[in-house]
């Protein structure tokens, strides 16, 4: 092995003196989960500036045999971007690759680097009078090459679907250094196996994507959002039910929270309580469309019946957009909401739709025999399936204390999860931080394939090793 | 290797005697393709009546290295589902597996194994209060199973997306027998690599689906279409862009004429000229949604400023159900009525929306240098970028004369669809037709990545051998 100053001339050859280093400083940011949750160690960093130079970089990283971290944004939830603390892996960030190559609106399509943050592609697509419709937490952080690595889902996948269902082509470098140039605009392409849904989710371990053509939408330009106060989870279902069958695809998104929530909003982010009264359960709706009329109409229907039903206990209905984005205060500080409480045990479960009521039901049970007075706080995504089903501590409980039993309660939700036929990552992915678990929750030969796949692509090993497999 | 009575009998010990047969009048009906354009011969057919049996059959056709050809309602279009002419395949039908396992509405999700035909899914899901969108020509005859391993297409590709976006999970046998059980009913799954979508669209080459977890859908319950007569493929793009920031995602059809469609339509087949006037193009626009108001004034909307800004010459909008399937005959008719004008040399292209009406302007020209008086038909899914771009034969001509320059035609249409940056099979697939072409319009490096896949999943070879790849 050479040492990292011989492999840093070596990189600085092809991206120039400024873009590969190995200073402790400049590294910094490179190596460190953004929540502290990993601090890896890197050989250097290199950050290429065009797909030729990715390509020689990775070129010269597969003959010499070395590890290469692929990095977007540095927002992953579940360490895939960060390197091992060996020491001996090349960290490559896309960042400098950020040029949005083009925008067609009359296609229907825009070409965007890697290292594109969300929001600026978000913007792109408005400035063409478009709708990108991909939506997270992270997105002035967080790069388009990240969001696909990990086929990030975000608050609008009930209509318009994963990233993955938002990408049309990829310009990807393969773990030799070949590339595929593979950025067609085509809606319809039936030459051959699908490729691109294999490097979209993959988590940078079967090749770099630099490159992909994303699809745009027409904007909206109605948008409805109520809050509901519910009795159960299953009045929730019945209300999602009664939302598609009136909206269909409308319907933009549907997100459930409970009652602790709701407090813990209220509490600490500065969040009015919605309603008058206080519910079990609360769900956010909104509705959207291109068309500008008939919206309002459609909730009311909903509500209406919902209401008569039982199933809606009280709702308000925002007037404004400042009313609004209240509304979604109340969801989208949920996370942070949550630190004030002490400890929390993460968890990003996906379930058939029909038995979210009863796995709620048995799941804060078992979790309640588990530690007895630790607080489920199953939110998030009804809409897709998709719960952060988080566990709060106990009141006085130990924060540390609590946190060591992390495995413990991990193994009552996914156990569960697994027996409903659900996932233990619907939207984070794998990274390190689930990769122990994948052997119990996955199917054995789906398994089998995805080792005999990482090893076709990249047969030594060097693209992300020691992550998702 | 055995003779086909000894293989015969093996197979029939797994499947039963009278699934498992070489008799010629028996085989016959699998070994044709239904236009005649194949003819295959095969060793035996075995119709097996379970995942087992079908895992059973494939471990001993591997074991001995003999050719599998999974078929399902035998309608390809490319020759994909028919066995060579050499007599050593065995042609494994899938159609005895034709159970609806469930159906579960509150998921919006079906599991139906590969046998079952599309309009039976269809029923499956209408049974159910939901859709199930995926519709083509031959849906009566089709099998799920083909459907997903050609990823088909049709007419419900602009809301609704191809075959591929409407699986959530698979069930597939793998070239050794092995079983991936994959048939998870989440939106939400990143617990590692898409597996699924390698196996749609692979033609069979890769794996045999033998069952998969469908996506369903509220039913529509509106529904408005209008016939439009356009003066150029250009302002028939503009009508498009028109009708997507109107209506969004309820625009639900975008189908492309031209005149000589619509008189082959009405000469042959019985259907009546839409609009009183001629016009050199026409589009079949269909809006449709959940929701039960508004279309009408969307579709007003949408055609009022097109007539304004002379996109549109004249329109008719449907007022009845009998009307509205008075002009969908038009387009649906059309593939048959090409035969009574003569020959006719079939493409299946797709193409970046914004370069249609460029496209159909050079490639017009070209085909006419090329055969003086040949009468290009380009019409389909404008929609999805995907036109039928059909050569039918110059008047007067010989048929024979004609068809024998089918590859020449061929050669115009897709040189300039690869200049674009188009597909030469946007819905039908690859199969044997189109094998040959694969070399040429392919990214190197895709077809590098796919041999590999191909080699990695099937070492032996045995999955429909010399088809795709």
């Amino acid at each position: 092995m050479l040492d990292a100053a011989a492999v840093v001339a070596q990189l600085a050859a092809i991206v120039g003196e400024k873009y590969a280093f190995a200073d402790p400083e400049a590294m910094a940011p490179y190596l460190v989960e953004w929540r502290g949750l990993y601090r890896g160690k890197a050989l250097c960093v290199v950050r290429p500036g065009s797909v030729e130079e990715v390509s020689r970089v990775l070129t010269l990283a597969n003959m010499q045999g070395r590890k290469v971290i692929p990095q977007g944004g540095n927002t992953g939830l579940v360490g895939a971007q960060v390197p091992h603390e060996s020491g001996d892996e090349i960290v490559l960030s896309l960042n400098r690759m950020d040029r949005i190559r083009e925008v067609d609106p009359l296609s229907d399509t825009m070409v965007v680097e890697a290292g594109v943050t969300l929001l600026r592609a978000q913007e792109a697509a408005e400035g063409a009078d478009r709708l990108f419709p991909l939506s997270l937490a992270s997105e002035g952080t967080c790069t388009i090459g990240g969001n696909l690595g990990s086929n990030a889902g975000g608050t609008a996948v009930l209509a318009y679907g994963n990233a993955r269902d938002l990408v049309l082509g990829l310009e990807v470098v393969l773990a030799d250094g070949r590339v595929w140039h593979g950025l067609g605009k085509l809606r319809k392409d039936n030459t051959g196996y699908d490729l691109k849904n294999l490097f979209i989710g993959a988590e940078g371990t079967l090749g770099v994507i630099t490159a992909a053509v994303l699809k745009l939408f027409p904007r909206p330009r109605q948008m409805v959002t109520a809050m509901c106060g519910l009795p159960t989870p299953a009045a929730a279902l019945s209300l999602l039910g009664r939302a598609k069958a009136v909206a269909g695809n409308n319907v933009t998104t549907f997100e459930l929270v409970p009652r602790l929530g709701i407090e813990m909003s209220v509490n600490y982010m500065g969040c009015r309580d919605p309603l008058q009264g206080q519910h079990p359960w609360y769900a956010l709706v909104e509705l959207s469309s291109a068309r500008d009329e008939g919206l309002e109409g459609a909730l009311e229907e909903i509500l209406g019946a919902a209401m008569e039903a039982g199933e809606v206990e009280d709702a308000v209905i925002a007037t404004s957009l400042d009313q609004r984005n209240a509304l979604w205060k109340l969801r989208e500080t949920l996370s942070e909401a949550q630190g004030f409480e002490g400890g929390s045990v993460k968890h990003d479960i996906a379930l058939p739709l029909a038995c979210i009521p009863q796995f709620i039901e048995e799941c804060n049970a078992a979790l309640e025999q588990a530690m007895p007075g630790c607080r489920p706080l199953p939110f998030g995504h009804m809409g897709d399936g998709n719960l952060h089903y988080n566990v709060t501590q106990p009141v006085g409980m130990d924060k540390q204390a609590f946190l060591a039993r992390w495995d413990e309660l991990n193994r009552v939700v996914h156990g569960l999860t697994a027996r409903y036929g659900g996932s233990i990552s619907a939207e984070h992915g794998i990274g390190r931080l689930k990769r122990h678990l994948l052997a119990e929750v996955k199917d054995p030969v789906a398994l089998e394939m995805m080792r005999a796949i990482k090893a076709t692509l990249d047969p030594k090993g060097i693209l992300n090793p020691g992550k998702v497999l």
